[in-house]
């Protein structure tokens, strides 16, 4: 298998280049060798550049590619989107279901896993899904973020009638908008960009460029403003004995007075990724869920630092890098 | 009613002192007056002297008293403790309740209504428990404490098989231990004060001087240390979506990085004030807890102003105003 030896690929060691003899990983029992197609940024790549988690070697995890090898023969040639956290499959967590908790778990691209930003990667093959043939790779490829988005649907019972605030207009906070609007009537997303909040309007979601003017008392407020004044804007907004659904994995250091949680017994719940299924199926039954509206730019890979600029400019959303279109 | 119109008190506007001509507050329709026997200084009292919601007036919340006057006679000389917040009984949240999330409630002795530390206060009637005859003065002073401990249990549904963990060796700490080891087996309490911490063993409540020799992977974490490192603590005992339970109302600014809610989806549970039939009904249940052992030392009313110096040496649990005994 010669030719799997060396790689094009994004490397990250401090500063971020692109190489093109980068060594492939081996294929381990039960994994499989994914041929990437496309990738695509995402905040938390952003913060690894900054030292989030001391990541060193190939980012990236947002990724549609086809399967070229596996032990389970039935996987090659199948185009796939892939779970990011590679779990022991032993531990207690992982016999729940629960791996993405897995204590020993490696994330693709973020925690001792080289990432999906290369022409290669490798996974479990319990981590692949197949992507359905009526969803393109355009929406295909926001499967890992509206995932996340979903979970929140899975973590917190809802009845319909409860009202929510998304903080923040970034992709992620779009994502969230656009997943509760399916179980929600009453959803609004506040953030500070028009030209993002123009591509939120979707269904029944109000959109408003300022969060002093939201109306408090919510039931559900969800930080995804990606800054630690998000928190303190939350607190304001939910009711007592609401709910603050914490998305938001950047490093928000600063002071936060937590009084007023305790004070208005406010249920804060952290919330990362979810299962693809559910990203997958909400994008299957949500046809006209205008996904691909989040799509600012794209990038060959030989382009990726540049990409990495444009992704960090404040009206990006998604860059995508074009990898082996 | 002349003799009600100057009373002894004690009062912050800034400083603390204790005057002989208070104005007693007129009853209102449904309100009750009640003499003062002893009243308990709590660690909210002591943040209300560093600024702690702008409060000026009587400070104090927790007491025993008896009813001298109230338009439904039939709690005349009935010895009670009372709860704090005085609902409007009007909003949706009365309505539902849950009185103490109401938005125009006042608190005794913390927002807009004079405390208990004087010889009289007034509360509705509906606020009030009468102090049943097996529970002793010494025991009932201790209820709103309890109960506020009490309300971790009301708030988070446990299976008895849950390992918690109480942060905080102070007196709601070692309330919220007693309180959860009637319903888990497994409950240890951390601090950095060994005669409090030998204070705290009752029952099967393992307790540990440091709590970095606490084992991780607590289902459920009680901040109860009242500074804001206690929270950072919390986030490394807690299990991946195990829950926190914020306790501490104290202002807690500084650096808190949240990221390890969102990484291991932790809920945080803000819990303040309890129901006191519920503290009541365990100190009834449960007369071996040896609540007795957390007062610290008993002044009079005039010496109020030492009392409260007693209240903030490290080593004080509670200490009592013995009012009018």
């Amino acid at each position: 298998m010669a030719e799997y030896h060396k790689m094009k690929a994004v490397v990250f060691d401090g500063s971020l280049r692109v190489v093109d003899d980068y060594p492939t990983l081996d294929l381990r029992p039960g994994w499989a060798r994914i041929h990437i197609r496309t990738a695509g940024i995402c905040k938390t790549d952003m913060e690894l550049m900054k030292g989030y988690r001391e990541f060193k070697g190939v980012p990236g995890h947002e990724f549609i590619g086809v399967v070229e090898a596996c032990e389970q023969k039935e996987w090659i040639g199948k185009k796939v989107v892939g779970e990011i956290n590679a779990a022991c499959g032993q531990c207690e967590w992982c016999q729940k279901g629960l791996g993405r908790h897995c204590p020993a778990a490696t994330t693709l691209g973020i925690f001792k896993h080289d990432g999906c930003m290369a022409d290669y990667c490798i996974l479990p093959a319990g981590n692949l899904m197949e992507i359905p043939a009526d969803v393109s790779d355009d929406r295909a490829i926001f499967t890992e973020p509206l995932s996340a988005a979903c979970e929140i649907i899975e973590q917190l019972p809802m009845q319909g009638s409860e009202r929510a605030v998304v903080l923040g207009d970034g992709r992620l906070g779009i994502l969230c908008a656009w997943a509760l609007s399916t179980v929600l009537s009453d959803v609004t997303i506040a953030g500070h960009h028009p030209e993002k909040l123009k591509i939120a309007a979707w269904r029944h979601i109000q959109t408003i460029d300022d969060s002093a003017a939201v109306r408090p008392g919510a039931d559900i407020v969800v930080d995804a403003t990606g800054s630690g004044s998000g928190m303190t804007d939350a607190m304001r907004l939910c009711r007592p004995r609401g709910t603050i659904v914490l998305k938001t994995t950047v490093v928000c250091q600063g002071d936060i007075n937590l009084a007023p949680v305790v004070i208005n017994e406010i249920s804060i719940l952290g919330s990362r990724c979810g299962r693809f299924r559910d990203g997958l199926k909400m994008l299957r039954d949500f046809p006209d869920m205008p996904v691909e509206r989040l799509i600012t730019a794209r990038y060959p890979l030989a382009e990726a630092v540049s990409a990495f600029e444009r992704a960090a400019r404040p009206d990006a959303l998604k860059v995508l890098l074009q990898i082996n279109p």
